[in-house]
């Protein structure tokens, strides 16, 4: 929280599926601490790949944490969607955010990954609940990532979306490529790729003889589009992709409509 | 498996987030085996609202099914897209499946619970490896629910789609209301209606004096219109919702080109 900070200040709300410990949530809620006042509400605990998850039947604890000093901020044991839920209807109660953030994801959700991604999942339930959102991801799945080139990207986008808001049902999926000797070359609006991950299963047996397995596998692009988030982000430019949780793909009601389903 | 079974027959993947156990999969596996030659491979525990997660960094198990008889079966460590992933990569490897299958589930999934929905993430990985997919949920969610008004809805629909195939990109989301008095009035193609979860948390104290949270709380249906799955399931007709997992709210790439992100 900043000593200068007006009353009017926007309400930024930020979460992550790294957890609250990890560097990429830290960079975030620096930045977002010069745009207005900053409340946190992140897991306690890693959450990558929890897609969409959110915690039914199972108890959710929620406690107060003092990791960004003077910044109000909470750790949960749920899903980052949970995260969300918790902060607009507990945390905020009547005081609505005009922005949530989420991220920056130590890796990239780009193409089918946003289907995948917890970062995107919180920005997602951001969006469901009317909120502008943005998820944000650097292309860099190293522990010692760089997240300094970041600052001024994630500030500039942020900034662009507290000035304008969003349409209604829309989060943004932001990919910004990793820290490289060439200077990221400009902001892409994108469509999210075609591609899938081609998996492969290591199969390993434990001590005790019994067989598991690690999810492996590398992503297939299928879309030479130049309009798409891989394109862009190939060509080290920062990807933002509108994402929308009205899954309907109107363009196939008519065909069904044609069949004949009660035979 | 039947004992009259021909080579030719459809091969059907079949998938749930209620678990093995849960007897809404046992009545789908029950179905698909009058319409070809079935595996399963489903969780070892319940995983409702595991939208669609996966597991990254932690180990998989994959342990053979006696449950459903002679149909080759495996219960998993993992979600439900875990399960669809590894049918498709280790256990059919190179046998192509004609459908997937997930469900029945215990409890709708309407609207936007498609978004949370682990019996729709499994048909939704399902479409993403390019097979035609369906997911079945019954609007009821008592642990006595009674799904025999379900087997012929479930069996036109399969037949329907094994018949035709689907587009690419795209799963269905079949919705079949509870068991009444009045018989289901038929099959209707759907858009996913407006809504959303008017979320509560119930705060409790544990023994030893530490919070913590019950999720709860209801649907607030936003949209009135006569052509969503709502509509549909309200009015006692099975509601067909198909899904796409391009994410890209492509109308509004346009106005998102019109700012100045970089001011």
């Amino acid at each position: 929280m900043q000593e200068n900070m007006k009353p009017s200040q926007p309400l930024i709300l930020v979460s992550n599926d790294d957890g609250i410990t990890s560097p990429g949530i830290r960079t975030l809620v620096e930045v977002m601490s010069e745009l207005g006042e900053v409340v946190v509400v992140a897991p306690n605990s890693p959450q990558s790949g929890m897609g969409h998850a959110i915690t039914v039947g199972e108890t959710i604890r929620l406690d107060e944490s003092d990791i960004f000093g003077n910044v109000e901020a909470y750790e949960c044991s749920g899903t980052p969607a949970d995260c969300v839920k918790l902060a607009k209807h507990f945390v905020l109660k009547d005081r609505k955010p005009d922005l949530v953030v989420s991220g920056i994801n130590h890796g990239s959700n780009s193409s089918i990954s946003v289907i995948y991604s917890g970062t995107m999942s919180a920005a997602i339930e951001g969006a469901i609940e009317g909120l502008p959102a943005i998820g944000f991801s650097l292309c860099d799945y190293g522990h010692q990532a760089d997240f300094s080139h970041t600052r001024a990207i994630v500030r500039q986008i942020a900034q662009t979306v507290i000035r304008s808001g969003l349409p209604q049902g829309i989060a943004l999926n932001v990919n910004i490529p990793a820290k490289s000797s060439e200077a990221v070359r400009g902001i892409r609006i994108c469509r999210q790729t075609k591609g899938h991950w081609g998996e492969e299963f290591e199969e390993r047996k434990d001590p005790y003889g019994r067989r598991y397995f690690w999810l492996t596998g590398s992503f297939i692009n299928q879309d030479k589009g130049e309009d798409t988030d891989e394109w862009a982000l190939k060509n080290n430019y920062v990807s933002i992709v509108p994402c929308q949780y009205d899954l309907t793909a109107h363009y196939a009601l008519p065909l069904l409509n044609e069949w004949s389903w009660d035979k």
